[in-house]
């Protein structure tokens, strides 16, 4: 084992999940207990507070409110959309980061987001690699969208997916109470792969859920899916519909986009929030059906409700965080903590911590295999509902105050 | 104690709740259990099913599965709309109601409703005083909106109110993650009372909550609301707003009605759905302030959310369907149940079961009080607070089955 001594930074980047705190919670947790990590310092807003010198002392927090990162959703430390520079066009941020490093001692980097959060943790590492400076990089994975390549699953998944299938499993009881005809159209998040709306496929599988699922995996024809809705309305007065925010016709356009169109034909103020996709389809399957169209949109819930959150995706997002640094102070650099599925000796899923080049995983986008979508292309096969179901097991313990969540407040002690 | 022995129905109206089931629960479960009551029969789709003789025997359902109703959301019998008429304008619904009553020997009629079913259930209980048809009628009342009168509150407020707390808490986190400015607009259920929009201040006094909170019970003024976000935007760049469904302009005309005739000019498919609060409240905020906006609708889950709904309001609204049936058993008849507010021995809340006329509750609409909102119209008092935390308290024991919710399967055997 290669002993480095130095300190530690973390950031968080990406849009936030119910659970990306919990990773970063295991990777802060095990740092402030190694002894080879002098100081673990939290980058405010990711790179940003890298770059702008803004970070803040964790061992400065109270331990106990530390640990209530675990079951707090969106990201603690804050976050960006900021994309670095190839170092080879531009350097810049390159050479304060590292100057940043140099400041610090900062031997060990620790980054927790999605595909383009694993880009910059890449580009970091490849850069202090490059120029000869020692420091451990590790990408700590988050995003609800289930599309990072390699490995099995992401952090953050889980607890999405269980939030999206608990929610449409209570929609389809308020959705049939009536005697007369009812559609009912959930627009889902995921822009060009399908695993969040997929988890609608887990209330169908319970028989409490949507009879059509629409993924942004396969074209959109529009005619068929109003003969599909149709017949289901004509057979049994009901019809509810799960649709990716994805979805695109054969010509590659988004559903979405006519929607904008249309109301892009308003004058008056800025448009573009007017014509979400649900309202979109709900206005198309009302004006060919006559029917009652409900237009439903998940929207931020499905990423942020903690108090919904799976004990699995909560567990391995911990575990994800304390891999980094474990790996890390054993001298290992460069990679991203993902999972490898396999069965443990009572034959139930395990999943265990392996690790994945920051190369092969940037950027990479993991869609839902063909073969796991029905050949009407409007819903998910048995394969689906093993692999996700395991991700979903088990009730968050999110501690509560008045019978409210208690969230984590930071103190955030600046360096 | 004047006994009445004879069969009973149950009829479930108007809008779902999280724990409408509940009640229905407490009262199929109380009055299979009387020795008065011969049979318990279920109203498919409320009163329609005794207009249609469509009934089923509550007996024959297994009662394991049917104690799953205290924790199913939705009206597990089936809902209407249906308004009867006045008796003196035309009682053919009347007389078919007796022709049932009479056929099935009816001595016990429980109506679980809103402000309409109350009203329904006043009808048919005025009816069959007039008519000399001895029948026990008791209201058992539910309504998110929690407008009923006389009663402290109703069932079912506690369970949405809870459920809008826990989501504006998650919605704060992640509305703040960037450190780039957001404005955020949530609109919530109802139409003339801002219960419902006021559990939002639950949120705000934990201090994860919106900074503005509109209701209904107030003139909403476009400028001033404007401005009001404006300043918060420029103090911290993040504003995060609650807003009814409901608010009116200083003449009456609903703020969602402006959004509506802005979509009504765009040409082609029904424009109806197209232009939500929300949406045209972001869309507003976007063209005066220059920021990023996003609306989003609460929607359906706030009245089906059974995940996250209270205990308390569960306990309580099976002690409404239970009280009903114990009331009526015990001679009393043309009543409501509701609840007074009382302090127990231990200084803590406690809801007593309190029986109201049903004349005086039927069609009834409580508002907010005026001095429990705060004096610039955008919030509530620390007395709202008080009333409405009591109501949310306590996790629902919802079964899970694969940490899904196990919801009620019934057999529907028809009589």
């Amino acid at each position: 084992m290669s002993t480095l001594k130095g300190a530690a930074i973390i950031g968080q980047s990406g849009g936030p999940t119910s659970v990306i705190n919990a990773s970063a919670y295991g990777c802060i947790k095990t740092a402030l207990e190694n002894e080879n990590i002098t100081a673990v310092y939290g980058a405010l807003n990711g790179i940003l507070g890298v770059l702008h010198d803004n970070l803040i002392d964790m061992s400065k927090e109270d331990p106990a409110e530390l640990a209530l990162m675990r079951t707090t959703p969106s990201s603690a430390l804050g976050s960006c959309r900021y994309k670095l520079k190839s170092a080879a066009d531009d350097d810049t941020d390159y050479k304060r980061i590292l100057e940043i490093f140099k400041k610090y001692n900062i031997r060990y980097f620790f980054y927790n987001g999605g595909n383009d959060s694993m880009d910059t943790c890449n580009k970091i590492s490849k850069f202090m690699l490059e120029n000869g400076y020692e420091c451990r990089v590790m990408g700590i994975p988050k995003t609800i969208d289930n599309d990072l390549d390699l490995t099995d699953h992401c952090p953050g998944y889980g607890s999405a997916a269980k939030y999206i299938a608990t929610s449409l499993m209570e929609i389809y009881h308020d959705a049939r109470v009536y005697d007369t005809g009812m559609i009912t159209v959930v627009e889902i998040m995921g822009r060009n792969a399908g695993w969040l709306t997929a988890a609608a496929a887990l209330a169908s599988y319970k028989g409490n859920g949507p009879d059509l699922i629409y993924l942004p995996e396969v074209d959109f024809d529009m005619d068929a899916f109003v003969a599909r809705v149709q017949e289901i309305y004509n057979a049994n007065k009901k019809c509810i519909i799960a649709v990716s925010e994805g979805i695109r016709d054969k010509d590659g356009k988004y559903i979405s986009e006519y929607g904008s169109d249309m109301a892009k034909s308003v004058d008056g103020f800025g448009h573009a929030q007017l014509g979400g996709l649900a309202p979109y389809l709900a206005n198309v399957l009302k004006a060919k059906t006559g029917a009652k169209v409900r237009g439903i949109e998940l929207s931020l819930l499905q990423r942020c409700a903690a108090h919904c959150a799976s004990l699995t995706d909560i567990n391995e997002s911990f575990a994800a965080g304390k891999g980094a640094v474990d790996n890390a102070t054993a001298g290992i650099t460069d990679k991203m903590v993902g999972f490898a599925r396999t069965v443990g000796t009572d034959g139930k899923y395990v999943a265990e911590i392996k690790l994945f080049d920051l190369t092969a995983v940037a950027n990479t986008e993991k869609k839902i295999p063909a073969e796991w979508i029905l050949p009407n292309g409007a819903g998910l096969t048995q394969e689906f509902v093993d692999y996700a179901l395991p991700l979903i097991q088990g009730e968050t313990d999110l501690p509560k105050e008045d019978s409210l969540p208690r969230f984590v407040k930071l103190k955030k002690v600046k360096v």
